[in-house]
């Protein structure tokens, strides 16, 4: 199961306790963000982090063993989020494509910064990123299901699941582009509208 | 005006024609794909383009030159193709929206390669950096105009056309997370659809 369940069980999926990392990768995450992959150094994460260099491979290996697990960290948590708001759904396919719709959103606000790292995971080797998109994956075919659950029951008119959760995801991904904690607009706030846009965009234009 | 005009004013803003760049250019946006922005030296772009250090620097002043000058020409090309699609629209909001749409969404599929340098301007510096930022702003503040057009016509749902614009471009940019030229959508196909769902996002669910 997901690395952050013994913190996050005891709470509500809309809430975000700070994920606990250590202190290589808290002084990576920043480095990667302010310098990119490429110009953040291993030397310089292990001064940052007040270690010397062999503690720091003996942990994580090398500079692309650390951007993965800050990204396998990412994506814990965002499972266990996930997980915790589809089981508080009732059976309603709408229901729990909202759920879900706002699980997404609350993750790239509360969680922007390791968010933002999934642009670097294509610097990656091989082996790690092939690891890696598998595992990230599950948030497009998990969304494909809840969307054809809904058309299965005629909630949702739609033709093309797979294609359409790459809409929506890219949508709630662009919540990156501009979110700041100083803006005008909560997570929460940010959610309920993106779930709005989201239900609008999947149900039908009827003629009641 | 734009940099393309002289070329792309003789086609349909459908077409997409060849973006003219220079050796280093060229050379330095394989490099900035494949490499990041750090992780691309001034020197291998030289030793790419088969010129020396001096002609490099006399033409872009450094790296940062460099990735300006692609990121303007990225610009330059998107504005022409944004002219060109709404001169060709009529006075009707839902249709110069429509065109609108479908031109950003022809941009993150005929320009990728471009439009992908977008992440890295966080690397230029403070000046380059806001004159990127006020060009490209016209993208979103374009698009609030035209939603406040489609509310005031009364053929528009939406409150909020700042954050709304938001959402929909950002529901455009995810085109980059997943479009490559082998998929089985075209340009056009994958044009229509994000039409269809932008309109879908902005109009009425009405009972009629």
């Amino acid at each position: 199961m997901a690395a952050g369940d013994a913190t996050l069980s005891q709470y509500d999926w809309h809430t975000y306790p700070d994920v606990p990392l250590t202190p290589i990768l808290t002084v990576a995450l920043n480095s990667f963000q302010e310098l990119g992959y490429h110009g953040t150094t291993v030397r310089a994460i292990a001064a940052g982090a007040n270690l010397t260099m062999p503690t720091l491979y003996y942990h994580y290996g090398n500079k692309e063993g650390i951007l993965f697990a800050l990204l396998d960290i990412a994506l814990d948590d965002f499972y266990t989020h996930i997980d915790l708001c589809l089981a508080d759904a009732d059976d309603n396919p709408l229901h729990r494509f909202e759920n879900y719709i706002t699980t997404v959103a609350l993750h790239y606000t509360h969680r922007r910064d390791l968010a933002m790292l999934h642009d670097e995971y294509r610097f990656l080797g091989d082996t790690l990123r092939e690891k890696y998109l598998t595992k990230r994956n599950l948030v497009q075919t998990k969304l494909e299901d809840l969307l054809q659950d809904g058309i299965t029951a005629g909630i949702f008119d739609d033709k093309d699941p797979h294609f359409t959760a790459r809409v929506l995801l890219g949508m709630l991904g662009g919540i990156l582009d501009w979110y700041n904690t100083n803006g005008p607009l909560t997570p929460t706030e940010i959610a309920d509208r993106y779930t709005h846009y989201a239900v609008r965009l999947v149900t039908k234009h009827t003629e009641a």
